[in-house]
Order: C-alpha cells, then sequence, then structure tokens
C-alpha cells in the first residue's frame, strides 16, 4: 500500500516511446535498449504540488514527493541529500561584467557530490522494488554515493573503479562495507566488470542512465532551481558532463514543471562543460550530430568528466540542441586556475569538475555569448575537501 | 540604517551582570574579563518568530534573523550554512535498545564542519562593525571555517594552529587566501601567538568565546533542534566538546525559546564528550567543580577536542549541572570503533569527535543512564571526508 504522494504511473522509453510497468524491475528499454524514464500522472501531481505548498516541506529532494517515484515513505534511504544552497557570487561575477551569476553548491550532499542525488533514488527504488545486491562502475564518486546509500538501505554494493582513480575514494567505497574491484582502464572498462557481476550473481546495475531512477534524483536539480528562483527558471546553466545524467534529468523536469502549469516555456540555455583531454560531447556538438563518437586516450585532471563514451549521448545532445545551449572544452590548467579564483575571490571550495564550468564561462563571456543580466548558474558538483592535491598553492 | 528583523538590544557578562552597547565593538566582559552574551527584544522577536512562521524562510542558519545579531543583509557572509539533517539512526540505534537515536550531521555544513555556524556569524558581525581583518587560534577546523567565510565576505585573515594539525586543514586554509602561522604546542599556544598580533596589528580576535558572537552562530543548533522536532526539546544530547561554544549556545538558546515561550521548561540533558586523554571538563564535572583544571600532555586522535584549556569551563560545567547532564570520557580505540559503527551501519561518515558522541552513548547505555525511549541526538560535528586516515580498514 502506497503511503508517499507519488504519482509515479509507468515507464517509458526516451528513444521508442514503448511503455513498461513502473511495478516490475527494469533497467534499459527491452525493446530498443535506450534510457528509460519514468512518467507520473502530472494532472493530479500538480494539485498540491506548488511553491506555497512547497514552504512547510522537509529540507531535502524528498520534498517533491509527488514527482518521485518512492511509494513507500520507510524505503528511502535518506541522508538528508538535495536542497542544496544556491549562492549569489557578486565578487566573481563583477570580474567578467556579470551581475547575476549563483553557484548550486552540490558539494554539501553526502559523500560531498551530486552523485549522491541519483543514487539515493536508485538505491531507494531498487530497495522498494525487492533488490538486495547493488552494482556499479564509476570514475570514483558515484561509487562512494552508492556504496553509502547500500549502507543506509542494509543492501550489498559492488563497485568497480579505475585502478588510478583517487586512493581516498577507494577507502570511501570500503569504508561504507562495500565491495571494491579495480580494473586497469576507464569507466567503460569498470562497466563491463560490473555488467558481468550483475549477469553471474545477480545483481542489480545501478550504471548512468542504466536504469530509470538516477535520473529522477538528478532531476529535482530542475526544481529546485525553479524553486529557489522563485517559481522562474535561470537563463543560463553551465553543467559538468561526464555521464551526463543532470542534463538529461533537468531538462526531463523542466518539460514536467511546464506540464504541471508550474512555469511558461522559457528554458536555459544549457551548456557541457568537459576538459579538453576528453571532449565527446563537445566534438559531437560542433559537429552537430546526433550521438557522440568515443574519445580515444582520454585523460585530466577532473575524473568525474573523464568519461569517453556516455551511454545517453543522443539524450545529452539533444537537451543543448533544443535549448539553443552550447558544449565548451576547457583546459586542465585552466581548470586549476578557476579552483583558485573561486575559493579565495568567494570562499567556493569547488571540485576540478564544478570549477570547469567558471572557466567555461569565462570563455564564453570573451566570445560574447553571454548577457549582462542573464541569471547563470555554475553547478559546483563536489567539494574541494574531495581534492586536497588540487590546492593552490 | 537596519534591514533585517534582528532585535539584538545589548551585549551582557555573562558572569558580573555588567550591559554593553551592542553597536561597539566588544570582545569579553570590560570589567570581569568574562564571556559577553548577545541578548535580544524576545517580546518583540515572539511576534514574528514560530513554527508556521519559519515554514517559508531560507534554509539556512539565517532563518532564525529576530535572534541574530546582523542588521544588514548584505554583511551577511553566507555560503548556505545551518540547518542540517537532523537522521534517525533505526539500525545504530537498535544495537543499543535505543529506539530513537538521531544524528545532527554537521558535516554538511560549509568547510565541513559546525565551526561554519560560529565563524559565519562572528564574521559577519565583525565586518558589520568596521573589521577588516581578523584572526584565530585554532585546533585546524574553526581556521578553515574563519577563512571561508573571510574570503566570503572580503576581509583579511589570519590563523594560527599546532603544528602537529592535519596537513590536509593547513592547505585548505591556505586556499582560500588566509595567512597561516604554525606553532609548536597546542591551541591555547596559538592564542598567545594570536593575541600578540592582535595587539600589534588590529586584528580583531576570533577566538572561541572571547567575542560574543559565534556563540550566536553555534545556539542556532538549539533553535534547529526545537523546529525539527516539531517545538518541543529532546531527552538527551552528547556533544563533542573542545571549547563548547555548542553547549554554551544551545542552553542559551533553550531559554531564549522558554521566554518567548515557544517551548516549555523541559530542557535536554547535556552530556559533554572528550576524549581520555584530555578530558578538563570530564574531571571537573566529576569533582563538583566550578572551574575546570588545565590538562597536561593532551593527546587524542580527535583534534578538534584536544583543547586542555577552555576557556568558557565555567559557563560549560554550569549547563551540564543545571540540565542534570553528564560528562564522559572515551578512549581513542573506542573512537576508531565507533566510525567503522556508524559508516557501514548506517552510511554516517561521521569525524572523530562526532564519532566520539556514539561511544560515549554506549557507555551510558550500559550505565543504565538511558531510557530506550527517550529522543537522543548525536552531534556529528564535521564530514569524515576530511580525516582519510581514520578509514576503517
Amino acid at each position: 500500500m502506497k503511503n508517499t504522494a507519488s504519482t509515479l504511473a509507468d515507464l517509458q522509453c526516451s528513444i521508442c516511446g514503448t511503455r513498461f510497468d513502473a511495478a516490475e524491475l527494469n533497467r534499459t528499454c527491452p525493446s530498443c535498449g535506450r534510457v528509460l524514464f519514468a512518467r507520473y500522472d502530472l494532472e493530479r501531481a500538480a494539485r498540491t504540488l506548488s511553491l506555497a505548498s512547497l514552504a512547510g516541506r522537509v529540507s531535502s529532494l524528498w520534498r517533491y514527493e509527488e514527482v518521485l517515484p518512492l511509494q513507500r515513505a520507510e524505503n528511502r534511504a535518506d541522508l538528508g541529500e538535495g536542497f542544496t544552497p544556491l549562492l549569489h557570487l557578486p565578487r566573481l561575477g563583477g570580474r567578467a561584467g556579470l551581475r547575476r551569476l549563483y553557484v548550486k553548491e552540490e558539494g554539501r550532499n553526502p559523500t560531498g557530490t551530486f552523485k549522491a542525488r541519483g543514487l539515493a533514488l536508485a538505491v531507494s527504488r531498487a530497495k522498494e522494488l525487492g533488490v538486495t545486491e547493488v552494482a556499479l562502475p564509476t570514475a570514483g564518486n558515484a561509487g562512494a554515493a552508492a556504496a553509502a546509500y547500500a549502507a543506509r538501505a542494509g543492501l550489498r554494493c559492488h563497485v568497480a573503479m579505475p585502478a588510478d582513480a583517487p586512493p581516498a575514494v577507494m577507502d570511501e567505497v570500503r569504508a561504507y562495507g562495500a565491495d571494491l574491484q579495480l580494473v586497469d582502464g576507464l569507466i567503460h572498462d569498470a562497466g563491463r566488470l560490473i555488467a558481468e557481476g550483475c549477469r553471474d550473481n545477480g545483481w542489480f546495475d545501478l550504471a548512468t542512465l542504466k536504469e530509470p531512477y538516477r535520473a529522477e534524483g538528478k532531476k529535482t536539480l530542475g526544481y529546485e532551481l525553479w524553486e529557489q528562483f522563485g517559481g522562474s527558471l535561470p537563463e543560463l546553466l553551465l553543467y559538468p558532463t561526464g555521464g551526463g545524467t543532470g542534463l538529461v534529468g533537468m531538462w526531463k523536469a523542466f518539460a514536467e514543471l511546464e506540464e504541471m502549469g508550474l512555469c511558461d516555456g522559457r528554458r536555459p540555455r544549457l551548456v557541457a562543460v568537459q576538459a579538453s583531454g576528453c571532449a565527446p560531447v563537445v566534438r559531437a556538438f560542433e559537429a552537430g550530430a546526433a550521438r557522440a563518437e568515443p574519445w580515444e586516450d582520454a585523460h585530466t585532471l577532473a575524473p568525474g568528466i573523464r568519461v569517453p563514451r556516455p551511454f545517453a549521448d543522443d539524450l545529452i545532445l539533444q537537451s543543448l540542441y533544443a535549448s539553443g545551449g552550447d558544449a565548451v572544452a576547457v583546459e586542465d590548467e585552466e581548470i586549476r586556475a578557476a579552483i583558485a579564483e573561486m575559493i579565495a575571490g568567494e570562499g567556493i571550495d569547488a571540485a576540478p569538475e564544478g570549477a570547469a564550468t567558471w572557466a567555461a564561462l569565462k570563455k564564453m563571456v570573451d566570445a560574447g555569448k553571454v548577457g549582462a543580466d542573464e541569471r547563470i548558474v555554475l553547478f559546483n558538483c563536489g567539494t574541494g575537501l574531495k581534492h586536497p592535491e588540487l590546492r593552490p598553492s
């Protein structure tokens, strides 16, 4: 018996449109193999979800209960994730001639990164549907988040990551009690190992966008922007893009908000930010392509965006094109400089992937692509506490 | 011209009772040298502060605007501090036969520790009163918080800490642009150095309880508990006690809440948790003393509670006695075990000082000092991300 306000209706393939029963455990589309989305009865959701009704709710992403999949509250693996601060950056913005620059401080999530959003939802919903062992490949931080939520939910967790991932995140994963395997290679090599483990042992695979609910956690970024800007959306979003769940999730959130009549049709331009040493989405965007080719010899100091083959490349590119957005690559040295400017200039302790968005914004300003009065949001996806090796000296 | 709802009235010495003008920059009592408290027009504050009126406010400690000292909103050095999650711990509690065990997740503050609360207020108010350079002695984390808020506020910051403090926190302080001095010795030795610097250079000293406003930030812990428990206070609080600002601040918050008619006279029993290698408050409590003697040869793996001579020992002990509370010392090995139990058992990544509260609670349960139905709150004062060296192996 449901005891939440969830209006979850069914699952639908984002590409071929086929629908599936949401009460069953699904990963990708059984028909075409692409990403499955959760769908809601938004007419019903709109009866209780509004700026006013949100005012007294819990200070976490669980406040958007109507448009989240959990059917029973006790299945929530809740560590207080989401509803992170949106901070105005007058000093940093002033240097670039921007009056309305903001940062979404995602390092304030459990485990110190925005990976918490997706994994909180995916682990909780997997538990609700009867899963007892979860698994995922990761560049590092998603593994820590999966391990944390599995510990909170009482599930077993298996993680695989590149052997050259930061040692601190390996220790973090193990401390939560997860089983960790290291692979010689990158995240897609870890993905193969996890896929085998799932096939042989019945684990449930939580890899990026290969199950429907991590995107549901990430989409709450879009709801929070809408709420924190008082019921409207900003003009420009810069998002560090590895697997791209956040872009895909926010784009879905904006569509839901419009369908519920909670905001007008003006959506932000989305900008995918990547490192010049691993920029498959930027290359595809510049070519006007519908899919991205795998990036060879990927390298960058920002592990979270070292993703040579994002599974949802098609959905990422769709959201960039449809929003009139952009895709920008930045050098490692520009990321280092951006870390130093954010922490000393405004007290923002950014992860390298988050700092990359500030580096990219400066390039866009130089190229005349940004209006001085636009509301601009940088996504600082993690805390600098996880990157002591990148402290400015 | 004031543009906040602050009802700040004056400053009053916590010991001799003398009153001072709050518009002037003060540190300790000019008459007797003890701790100064900020006082408010609580009758006026009570007209607008209530559970209902709080519902739509910002999701940070600034929501308690009436009982905070800031007169102008633009003086807030705001990184989104406070209003941290209060999480139920059914699994951990169950092992100890406790149904209503909670953790206050203070590691989710800016800079990863509850030091953010006090320093956000102290730096903001110092700026409001015309200060341009701040300084403080620290075991480590308060220095990081001071540096972060100084960077946010555009003030210069001078920090002194023991040379054997964690290297990562030294790099963190420097990254925020602060000037860092290392001393051979402990926090009170750093305190002497800072006091000299303040005397010679006109810096403003933010040392624990040696100015009135850090306690105002820390007291918001008490307001948050009251709000998160729906307008009542829990029965038992376990608090890792170094300088003790939180105990002193919460006790003040409870008095203010009562005076405003927002809760009845039932206050929690306060338990000061210290390490057996540095337990001046525990020793004084067991002797029934009004003041604590300095602890010789202080040592513990938990740097935040390695404070041999807390300045506000008298106020700390008063709050323990008045609440019918307790004081408990735990061994370093018990802290290590508690870290492992919290992270694997519930997904709570605790700092050693925070884990010490769980170690202490188990001792109190064994001694029959805790009721199975009491609402108990552990203060996890920081994130385990700042202590990779203490990861369970």
